[in-house]
């Protein structure tokens, strides 16, 4: 007998998967680079960093469900991928190095553009603000954006359900979604792409791909709603005396502007400081302070019809008349609507300039929201002293962002690993009591799937671990995401 | 050994099943007399007929978990029922007697109704009817209605995800549902009652249960949308020269009337010809023939703003001009209006007196009816020589109704049972060939399950059967409807 080192099995796997995927899918793509793979292994916000055995970049659904089975025979997990531009982790492989990343960027055609049936089918890698070009071009808008239009892909947005600031009127990514292709855990392709406004055939599984992270499936095209182009927008800026008479307000402005009303958006005076400190071309779109602060879109897509300066002169006279609101002002032109959603758009970036915080994208049921943060602003401040919450967001949806900022001087990752966790798990505990849910828009992934394995109703999670088993048997499809381990 | 019958191990189980529920559920709760029974195991169209082991008849969500939990330790099948008003005989039991009629129309309680979050919370039970008188004891507005809606429950709507004449505005049950209660197949009990409008905690289990047919969970109890009620509405009928140019219309309409348009019907002038013939009270709205006639709902909840009076006058001028229609009449009050969709709801009742009919509730992509149409109807009647194929209905949600009457003079039963299953073996091949829907909105139930085996995709059958057998591995739920056996 010699001594050479032991046999390595997994080794020799490895390396045949290696060689048969490469052979499937060329040097374009599969790729073990690490200076490629580099920018995929760690998620945009860098919280959560992986390794992989490679990264693969088919060009087409064949080329995926090929790869699926090919992963399925040599039982080489997959963690599915768009822009990376996910709010929790959820395209980040583990630490482990077994899975591959696929990577559906290269899929990125639109495929079709039906101007009279208002679709586009879009592949997976298409990216948002791509789709917002082509639909404009056409005279037509997609009814969904957010602030990573530039790398969110519509694969990801269609995976996590996005949420963004047109929900109020047009729901989230899932009522976007018409048709769906997608390929499931044993390679086979599910072909749902032709829109059908009505189909009672049963189980509604388009609808139950679609935020499921990628674990029941792989998003591969989707037939996406288009509506028509704006003519014409209005953003209203208010200040008012509460919470709750934002919420009285936007009640309003649904009954006086019906469909006209387009988005709702609050944040405290605080908040709204730190962006006028924070972003130097900036201003204060009112002269006094308020206690709270509502930005109201309302738009237009029809030329005839009465003006939208009308609808706005209309609802400022009435929502004063009904004592509404403290002081308000609407844009006069597109450019100041621009410096209005400015300062919306620039909350996230002058909360982390203003220091460590920890970050909760919560929902309870919208008529609650007011009375939520009402109670839970002071108990969180006065349970960590020196912390400053703050909620700002889709009031309008029932979905605010409660941020806690640390105290002064502290030490940033010793304060959100400490505090910031404790202060996180009673934020979720509060909202989990309040009926509402610890993840409004941005999904769980692996940022929060304790926190789900925790909180969640057992009834739900054992529901979705049969149906996670009952569609991905062996577990390839991205593992440790979303669904808790029973 | 004596000579006494052999020990009947099944009806000792039986009993002692009966004996047990009658302790839980009481006598009012409980019943095998045949009498009582007889009019729920047949369905309302005569169909199907089966029988039941009992009816049972639970007071509340938790009697109907207790039961179900009996049901499952007895391996006693549940056969869930509403207003037995469904269209495919999802409601019947088998014809053996083992399984017990589940009757939810006890549970009959508005739980709440608030007007400022425009939600009604609402068991099983409630009829439709019901519902919508007490949405407008409010100033409010339950968007859904159907021609069963005095007998149709909210438990069934749900379980079939119904649809109706509104679905072009506000959708189909799906879309009302902003939460659910559903008892599941091991007897824990799904609540999810809390509307919150965003919530990205995973899979979409609400959607999942909601037109599953009772197949994966009883639903007990729902929140409901509520709407604005109405201020005014006006009707429009008109002539159009091709569904082609009803399907320009339809268009034009969308862009002018934005919101404002809440429904669009078509039918050609041989269908109103037959109910003009078989209503003796309904008048033809305009004075000369057309290839087809449209009915078209404009609808207005706010009392400020433009006349809906205006936009009729604005809708009809800019069709006019632009050739898309040939005559026209709008509304000019309430009896006027009713008029109208008087002779859009007896177009069955007409059909039904003409004679044998095969009936096929059906969609394609919206922009691809008028095509189908145009195709399927003479490729039928030259098929079947004497027959008169009829498409009406939902233009704008492209689900039609596709009736095939029979030739003259036939005997109605063997034509049924011999050309007509032909015929709709060939309807149901076509429309699959175009990628539309064998049920629209009517569901599948016993009526079409052998016909969706044949002709769906087999990987969302398969979908399907996984996820019916890890929410439900013993075959409790609904036995032999919806699912294919595999």
């Amino acid at each position: 007998m010699t001594d050479t080192p032991a046999f390595d099995q997994a080794a020799t796997d490895r390396s045949a998967f290696l060689a048969e995927a490469e052979t499937l899918l060329g040097p374009r793509g599969l790729t073990r680079d690490p200076e490629l793979m580099e920018p995929w292994l760690t998620d945009w916000r860098g919280r959560f960093t992986g390794a992989a055995l490679a990264m693969a970049s088919p060009a087409s659904t064949a080329e995926v469900a090929e790869l699926v089975k090919l992963c399925a025979r040599h039982r080489v997990p997959i963690v599915p991928q768009g822009g990376n531009s996910g709010m929790c982790g959820g395209a980040t492989p583990d630490k482990s190095g077994s899975a591959i990343v696929l990577s559906l960027r290269r899929m990125n055609a639109i495929r079709s553009l039906d101007t009279d049936a208002r679709q586009a089918v879009c592949e997976a890698g298409v990216i948002l603000q791509t789709l917002h070009e082509a639909a404009e071009a056409h005279g037509l808008r997609f009814p969904l954006t957010l602030g990573g239009k530039g790398s969110a892909t519509v694969g990801g947005l269609i995976s996590t359900n996005a949420g963004g600031t047109q929900v109020l009127r047009h729901g989230s990514m899932r009522a976007q979604v018409l048709g769906l292709e997608a390929v499931l855990a044993d390679g086979s392709i599910y072909r749902g792409l032709t829109a059908l406004k009505k189909d009672n055939r049963g189980f509604d599984l388009k609808q139950l791909l679609i935020g499921s992270e990628g674990t029941l499936g792989i998003v591969t095209a989707a037939t996406l709603r288009l509506v028509p182009a704006l003519r014409d927008r209005i953003t209203i800026w208010a200040g008012v005396p509460s919470l709750a008479t934002a919420r009285a307000l936007l009640l309003y402005c649904q009954d006086a502007a019906g469909a006209a009303l387009e988005g709702f958006e609050v944040m405290p005076q605080l908040t709204l400081d730190d962006v006028l400190a924070h972003v130097p071309t900036a201003r204060a779109p009112l002269a006094g302070r308020h206690e709270w602060h509502a930005l109201i879109e309302i738009v237009s897509e029809r030329d005839s019809g009465p003006s939208l300066a009308e609808l706005a002169e209309e609802l400022l006279t009435g929502a004063f008349e009904r004592g509404l609101l403290e002081d308000a002002t609407a844009s006069a032109n597109e450019a100041q609507a621009e410096a209005f959603w400015l300062i919306r758009d620039e909350i996230a970036a002058a909360e982390r300039a203003k220091g460590p915080a920890v970050q909760h994208d919560i929902s309870v049921a919208v008529e609650k929201m007011p009375e939520f943060v009402d109670y839970a602003v002071p108990l969180i401040e006065q349970a960590w002293p020196g912390t400053q919450a703050v909620a700002f967001g889709h009031l309008g949806d029932g979905n605010v962002h409660f941020h806690v900022i640390a105290p002064p001087g502290v030490e940033g990752l010793a304060w959100q690993e400490g505090p910031g966790k404790q202060i996180s798990g009673q934020v979720y505990e509060m909202v989990t009591q309040w009926g509402g849910s610890i993840s409004a828009e941005h999904g769980i992934g692996q940022l929060k799937r304790d926190e789900l394995a925790r909180l969640a109703d057992p009834v739900s999670l054992q529901m979705m671990r049969a149906v996670k088993q009952a569609l991905d048997p062996v577990g390839l499809l991205n593992p440790g995401k979303l669904v808790p381990l029973a």
